[in-house]
């Protein structure tokens, strides 16, 4: 098998000849490769490199911030928006947060090599399931720069070579952390094909990256939904999605007022712009006049715009019409669709119709109501009692999270170190044969 | 939601006037409107439906027989060979098995509903994942009609709705099961679109069904190479795939000698035609000139062919030599490729370059080799000391077998009631937010 070095010697000849798909094809190969050492790779190989990625970032502040200047100045030529600009921008406390968080998946249990379930079969073998890398994954994504160190480090610590393409905006930056990462694996003995970040801003880069079966197992895009939509339209590889987030929150007649309060706000107001925001709030038509009239006022110390059903319009004056668009809309923004419902049955019926199956809320004490939510409605989190806002890889306690999936095949809701991993069967006979 | 009578009406309708895409996707929506009731549906309700379903195919064992005949009149006609004329051809004894098959899937336990690793998170929240149907599966496959009766009780008691699309030659014969379906889909009160059998020839019917994702969530096609590839390609559906099995066993210098001639004769023999049979054996050298004499012996008694590298050669007159094309081969026939290794590092870069990732077995004594192959071997199924035929979702104890994933995302190996089904996300609460 070639070394890595002739892989990263033939990636440059390629690039500096302007060969997009020669190179592209390059980095796919080395990853392959990579991807075989990796899965044999002890846990604690593996937590070397990313504990020396971290000290590589430590000691390169200076060439990372430096990098980062030239991105925000080509940025600011370039019109970038404030937002855009924020979200591109390192300093000192970022690069903090990116070694703090190199740490924190170092510190994280490895799930490689799991085994699951194991038991005796009748012909005397012992059968079970191992937890297994998936091989190698190309993450897409755009212009935050700590997503470079988020990624390679998920990705290794589950035993997966990564393909990066960040956003062409951030290529100063990504390719000063990519010095990083190659130094830090280096350390540890780790082949370069292991991390790799696309060194073009050539947008073909992409098309080849998304159509090479043969090196990358799947496809991560992170970013907006037209960027997830094309890339899942036009790939050859399969594709973990993490497309729209229209969550409800249903309010049953028995729901406790303080507690529906608390989270019909917390759901919308906490932030504005998350997945798991609530989009769409449900009320049961019984406790709708005392319930609402609170909740409007709540909603008007934050702004947030009411837009409502005829029975809702007809209880809170300061709410505008619904049309058929807010049921469907993911606003990210301080609005919020109100419905007033007879019943769970058509508060589920809402939610299967208009919603995006992300994650959907009921607040009730009626324990058969509850455990009928919860068996019923098809979303990737189906909540109880508590705020949509839980639905996040932190809160569930994956220690990381690399996206939400929206996905109903392998890994759906958030996914951790998990999700980039599969699970092969083991055998462990004493000569069996199959009569 | 419209009932499910008003979607076969339409079907029917769509059917008659020869509207091929107007036909699938009504059944499409049939389907989809009935996995919200089959998601709701208490295991005893399918249990019902699938012991119904046995009833009625004891009860209807002339139309059935009736039917047969006639496609297996018109397959001779059209000159089908009689391998193929023997795979479509029904008896008592098959019906028997049907029946039989039915009632062994309505005693497996019901995997919906399953909730697994339900634990605290500091902020007071309750989290676990439940175990939930993926909605609607499709299935296309080809001549033998049992399939029908096989898909149908997986998906019926996996709590998915699907639609099936037969071969052709056997359209006759799934119309008549496909009415046994629908009386015992009835029988429990369950809807009709839960099992769907696609009742038009036409073959853009199953362009249409692979280009619906709204209304099919996953599509297993059941067949030759040529087909999984073909669908696969131009699927916009997720496809469980179920590509060859190119299958190795190694045996190790330490190996028990009786242990290895029992596995290595039945992984060729037991059966040719099936994906977990040995096609390529790899014999460490020092063991090689005592083991292979005496291999060679017993697959003569077998008439397998023997396709040697160049030291087998030397070991074995009466073998030919191998060619590249050898160590890429699925026989599916009584021919095996023969290599001597240096160790099973050697092996398993054979085995990496030349196979298919489907099952590969290990034959050794050796405590650390077994553990290291066990971990470093990417196959769907990872063997020590027995045969490459356990590999099967009997045998593996699944109860039943959709088919063999040789996909690594989702579900990888034989995949059972488990792997028609995904986990959700549930959380319990008591009023919490998140800060």
């Amino acid at each position: 098998m070639r070394g890595s070095d002739a892989f990263q010697q033939d990636a440059q000849h390629h690039l500096a000849a302007g060969d997009v798909p020669a190179y592209m094809q390059t980095l796919g190969q080395s990853a392959r490769a990579a991807a075989s050492a990796l899965r044999r790779a002890d846990t604690q190989v593996k937590n070397q490199a990313l504990a020396a990625m971290a000290q590589q970032l430590d000691a390169a502040r200076r060439d990372i911030l430096q990098a980062n200047a030239e991105d925000m100045q080509r940025g600011r030529e370039n019109g970038l928006d404030s937002a855009l600009l924020d979200r591109l921008a390192l300093n000192d406390q970022r690069i903090d947060a990116m070694i703090e968080g190199l740490r924190q998946v170092a510190a994280l249990p490895d799930p490689v090599g799991e085994i699951d379930g194991m038991s005796y079969r009748p012909s005397g073998i012992q059968v079970g399931k191992m937890r297994v890398p998936l091989g190698v994954i190309g993450i897409i994504y755009e212009s935050r720069p700590n997503v470079t160190i988020e990624a390679a480090s998920l990705c290794l610590k589950s035993g997966n070579a990564c393909v990066l393409r960040g956003g062409s905006e951030a290529s100063a930056s990504n390719a000063a952390l990519s010095r990083c990462l190659q130094a830090g694996l280096a350390d540890a003995g780790l082949p370069a094909g292991s991390v790799q970040v696309v060194a073009t801003t050539d947008r073909a880069a992409v098309g080849e990256m998304i159509s090479m079966p043969a090196y990358i197992d799947v496809i991560i895009p992170r970013g907006g939904k037209s960027l997830i939509e094309r890339i899942s339209r036009e790939a050859k590889v399969p594709v973990i999605k993490h497309l729209d987030g229209v969550c409800h929150v249903y309010i049953d007649t028995t729901a406790d007022p303080a507690k529906a309060l608390a989270i019909a706000v917390n759901a919308k107001t906490h932030r504005y712009g998350t997945c798991n925001t609530m989009e769409t709030l449900l009320v049961d038509a019984p406790i709708a006049d005392i319930l609402l009239p609170e909740l409007a006022r709540a909603y008007a110390e934050h702004e947030v715009e009411l837009r409502g059903c005829e029975r809702t319009l007809a209880l809170l004056l300061q709410a505008v019409p619904a049309t058929e668009d807010d049921w469907h809309a993911e606003y990210l923004a301080p609005i919020l669709a109100i419905k007033i419902v007879d019943g769970m049955e058509e508060a589920i019926e809402h939610i299967e119709r208009f919603g995006s199956h992300h994650t959907d809320a009921i607040v009730t004490q009626d324990y058969s109501l509850a455990r009928r939510f919860m068996a019923e409605v098809d979303s990737s989190s189906v909540i109880v009692n508590a705020s949509t806002r839980f639905a996040d890889g932190f809160e569930y306690g994956l220690g990381a999270e690399i996206g939400i999936s929206t996905d109903k095949l392998h890994a759906r809701g958030p996914v951790g170190l998990e999700g980039l991993t599969t699970q092969k069967y083991i055998v462990f006979g004493d000569g069996q044969v199959r009569q």
